[in-house]
């Protein structure tokens, strides 16, 4: 593998949910605050855990078409609600429900994120490229100080992460050549799936993601143009 | 009228060329670098508002599916090489068009616009809603250093104002009604449009845009729910 050099990319994009902010913690924080609030006591690691695993087989299903086209936020409530019983919540309320669906526009940053951003951006062109709807990326961003030059969504495309559409697509919205955009991400799927379609791709392990002792190493025979342990040291490898 | 309360508002959309940025003196100085360096003498003042004067035309013919969906970069181009004869620069190599055509990527905010906009994104999103194509307004963005929420072209409806899908694919994407959606422009017609889909309005007359003496009022009956005198004058309207 022969690294590309930096002067070849243009623009980066960033997958978000686990890369540039820690969906875990804010999704207990929030919970927790809203149990103490109501007097209840609740598993919120393990319900933070539960309402992500539902995430991905409730995109497989729009993806393929077994349901319409639905954004996260539709996503991320349809899982809420059948997760409430399970863990003894079904008395809340709607605005309590709403509210809470929320929570995933209130995730912070990774402590390395804003500042690596800031020094990214003076060089690049950066972008998210996430499965998150852009209402929901635009409020995390204004809530975490993100400095995006642009927010770009999934939903643009009405076509999840990891379908060719998205990447191709935010390709020629940025009007760079696949080639000229560097992906961003903790996760090698999303990085295999950006490399399928000629992007560039630097791996950023988020070993907390999934809480301690959650983190899988990517495969060891995957490659990446870029493996950076923060959005710093990327910022450092690409001459930012 | 009642002016609406700025509580009711959450988000702020904005036209660009002319609103946002003074695209005639944008034009006319990067056509006056490239004329000096080639020993030219062009009126590029003229040469501006015929190039402007091309997109009306050359977007109608896009909203009416006389031709197929074009960008704005692509119109522009189009109808720069219909003008480079008749101002006697048929002899611009292919490389000097595509740069000159980028001059729209390069244009100046109006002075008051950074300083604004930096007081209203406190309160409100902040957004442009620009028949510019979305690359041409992010890298409009870095070069006048605009400090948008996030980038809204109609690029992205493949309909161009005034179309209601426009207005109404923005309040969708943004997750607002459309009567909490406020658009700010200098045009009345885009303002009217905006407001048959029940956006509200903010007219911010630019004198200059079409240079010394070229500013027509807008129609004495048209009513508008702000009228700023600019960006400035607009936040205090709204208590940003």
């Amino acid at each position: 593998m022969t690294t590309p050099s930096p002067s070849t990319i243009k623009t980066l994009v960033f997958d978000v949910f686990g890369t540039v902010v820690d969906w875990r913690s804010g999704v207990i924080r929030d919970g927790a605050g809203l149990a103490a609030a109501k007097g209840l006591s609740i598993d919120w690691p393990a319900f933070a855990d539960a309402w992500r695993a539902g995430y991905q087989p409730a995109m497989q299903r729009a993806r393929s078409g077994e349901i319409a086209w639905t954004h996260i936020d539709g996503l991320h409530r349809a899982i809420l609600d059948t997760l409430l019983p399970r863990f003894g919540l079904e008395s809340l309320a709607e605005a309590e429900r709403v509210a809470l669906n929320r929570a995933w526009h209130r995730l912070d940053p990774w402590p390395d994120v804003v500042a690596g951003l800031v020094r990214l951006k003076r060089r690049f062109t950066i972008s998210t490229l996430s499965n998150g709807n852009l209402s929901l990326l635009v409020d995390m961003a204004k809530h975490g100080g993100l400095p995006w030059d642009c927010v770009l969504s999934a939903e643009l495309f009405r076509h999840y992460k990891p379908d060719p559409e998205v990447y191709l697509g935010a390709a020629q919205l940025l009007d760079v050549a696949p080639a000229e955009l560097l992906m961003v991400a903790a996760h090698p799927s999303d990085l295999a799936a950006a490399a399928q379609c000629g992007l560039r791709t630097a791996y950023v392990p988020r070993p907390l993601e999934h809480g301690p002792g959650g983190f899988r190493a990517a495969p060891a025979e995957q490659r990446f143009d870029f493996v950076a342990q923060d959005f710093g040291d990327l910022a450092a490898q690409l001459g930012a």
